[in-house]
């Protein structure tokens, strides 16, 4: 089997990259029932996710998981949603011969770092097993030879919105128990059919689930059921779950996910997917700070502020380099300016975003926020500089982009609120 | 049990209203699997929609089915995929007590002809039982008795995508068996679990189904059912077909209904629903004629050549008296004028819309079309009209109504268009 290895870091936890911007915020850390995230695991957890489908049910040309969502394509955001949770190494991507290039194109230009492009099988559960090879196999230029991984979690390219809290209790209860699997109540009654189509009976809601991704499997478990399996399951099965218990006696144990774990089936999902990436979307902000120090501590302040607000917010000093990744996947942006060296730096935005490609349909925000210096006149004596930014708004809004200014003059307020924040910590 | 009665016609069949804007067009004839629409059911068949349900899984305060789009409540979407069904008598809507008000208003301001507002029971089955019990009674202005429907369907008012062939098929299998239901394939694996929370087995796909609505029943299976059914099922039964088997002995014909049958359960389902309206509305409109016979002929050929593209168009002299309920459904329409009358004709629909206060966040589209009488000119020579309808499409546009006009000199083209279809029927 080929395995073509798109990123040969050979770290690829990539402690030195700044976190990418998280579209599914990690709840408040007051919510303590949930794993906060960030919390590690112990052992290695890699991710099989295949990406074979042909997207029938849509009634769409482009298989589900390349359409595009504010131009980006569905897998992008699902591979996203595994590479911001630092505890997982790679994400064997499976998909069919032919989108293979696609693919390798979708993680060059979206920067995915973690991420092993697999050709896949011919049914389902023949890809998830090429992903498993992929996953037991060392990479070519690799100096350490890599172990298989403790634990494999196996999800859907088409089911996006998943989080680290609950990939955290599949992978501890994978490797607890071998097995584990999500799973969700059933919306319709499901119902038993006479070979003539007539009703049979129908099941007792209460003691039936709908069985959803991510599941996880010790690598051992997952791997052995799939050297054991027939070819009738290779071909007809539905269910890893199901060949783990028949195959290697082990019952996974079942965790009921959330409601945004359902898979996108038909046409309608994609407008329900492209509702749910716009509503997160618009609770995250990247800050721009150009390294100053005390727009740094506003931008903390901030941070800290809107955390209560279940937004979430990104600070980097620029958007070069590794931080370039933000124009690419942001929507909102606020550049912090101190000092009369505003125009550039907010002109440098615009002109990256516009370069970006990415105001199209949906326009990206652009916030400035200039902070005064405590020796400089009050707003109202400088009419020149508002003035400024109502052009550069005309113009910017011309390609689709909007821009908001807001001038801060140094004021009690401010420091109050940070100072009170820091207090409650 | 109280029953608010809201329109009083006796003739619930309506035979001089045109019919109201086919949100959902019709299939083709061409396509001879399906019922054509319009072939009638010779039994009384009505229908009981419960719409009592709270709303809590989509997370919203509103109630799902009360949610609006474009302006106009879900459950009014699905009220009028009944009534575009010539051989459905009446609609039992049945409500929560305090919701009854809001219903009621819903009906005034949508002109909904066929429906009664039942208060709803405690549970599911409590609340569809009202609606059969409501269907049951003879309504007190009716001069001749109402019989009791022959068939009741029973459909969700959270389902508003259900289309006339469909409905037709559970009538006809409910009277010939007693009861009848839509299946749809089961989109997840269904499993057994064991009451500590493992997986006990997997059921084989094959041999389920979701079950899904509409159901059909005759009246008096249904109504046996609940005679004889218990406080528990009542209570806590979910499934009206089991009810039937289980009281009546009635294996009900299951038949597998079109994907967009689905159920708006959860918040994402809302943005889903959006999409499919939005997509047929944008496949459907209102020709406004003015009666003239010239503007009619050139209707009926733009009839037949858009039947061939699944768009639909219903052709009406103004807007006006019963037709003005387009003004409040549709969002396509095309003004066909001749002669020199054409400017304030084109204002009157203006205007119309405007007073339907329709354009808040969704733009109504006129397509102005005027067909220039033979011994006039060609356009070419007559400067003056086009920019008086380049004038008034700007006005339109700052009330958010997008006006086109479209100048017809009589040619040999459109009667050749005209001509060559009636040769094809």
């Amino acid at each position: 089997m080929e395995v073509r290895h798109v990123n040969m870091q050979s770290d690829n936890r990539e402690p030195e990259r700044p976190a990418h911007p998280r579209i599914f915020p990690a709840r408040e850390a007051g919510k303590s029932d949930r794993q906060p995230a960030g919390r590690s695991v112990d052992f290695s957890v890699s991710v099989v996710l295949p990406a074979g489908g042909t997207g029938e049910r849509t009634g769409l040309q482009t298989p589900k998981q390349f359409c595009s969502f504010l131009g980006r394509p569905l897998i992008s955001y699902t591979i996203q949603a595994f590479e911001r949770v630092s505890w997982i190494q790679t994400i064997a991507v499976v998909v069919a011969e032919e989108n293979v290039d696609l693919m390798m194109d979708v993680v060059r230009r979206f920067q995915h770092r973690r991420v092993r492009v697999v050709p896949g099988g011919s049914t389902r559960h023949r890809s998830i097993y090429n992903g498993l090879l992929a996953l037991g196999e060392k990479e070519e230029e690799e100096e350490e030879e890599e172990e298989r991984p403790k634990v494999v979690i196996i999800h859907d390219a088409v089911r996006p919105f998943v989080e680290e809290d609950f990939l955290y209790q599949i992978a501890m209860a994978a490797k607890e128990q071998g097995a584990a699997g999500a799973i969700r109540p059933l919306v319709s009654t499901v119902i038993a059919t006479t070979s003539e189509g007539y009703l049979d009976h129908s099941l007792e809601r209460v003691k039936y689930r709908a069985s959803e991704m991510p599941q996880g499997f010790t690598f051992d478990v997952i791997y052995r059921a799939y050297q054991r399996c027939s070819e009738s399951d290779f071909e007809f099965g539905t269910e890893c779950l199901h060949l783990a218990l028949q195959y290697c006696g082990t019952n996974a144990k079942l965790i009921e996910g959330p409601p945004t774990l359902w898979k996108v089936t038909y046409k309608r999902d994609l407008a329900a997917a492209e509702s749910i990436i716009k509503e997160t979307l618009s609770r995250s902000a990247c800050v721009v700070t150009g390294g100053s120090t005390e727009a740094v501590s506003l931008a903390e302040a901030l941070r800290k502020a809107v955390g209560a607000l279940e937004m979430e917010l990104d600070v980097v000093p620029d958007l070069t380099g590794d931080n370039a990744g933000y124009l690419l996947t942001g929507w909102n942006f606020i550049r912090v300016s101190v000092g009369d060296s505003w125009l550039p730096e907010v002109e440098a935005v615009l002109v990256a975003l516009k370069e970006a490609n990415r105001a199209l349909l949906h326009p990206p925000v652009v916030v400035w926020v200039r902070l005064s210096s405590a020796d400089e006149p009050s707003v109202s004596g400088k009419v020149a500089e508002p003035a400024a930014i109502v052009d550069l708004a005309s113009t910017a809004k011309l390609g689709n982009i909007l821009l908001y200014g807001i001038q801060l003059h140094r004021s009690q307020t401010f420091w109050d609120l940070s100072r009170k924040k820091r207090r409650q910590d």
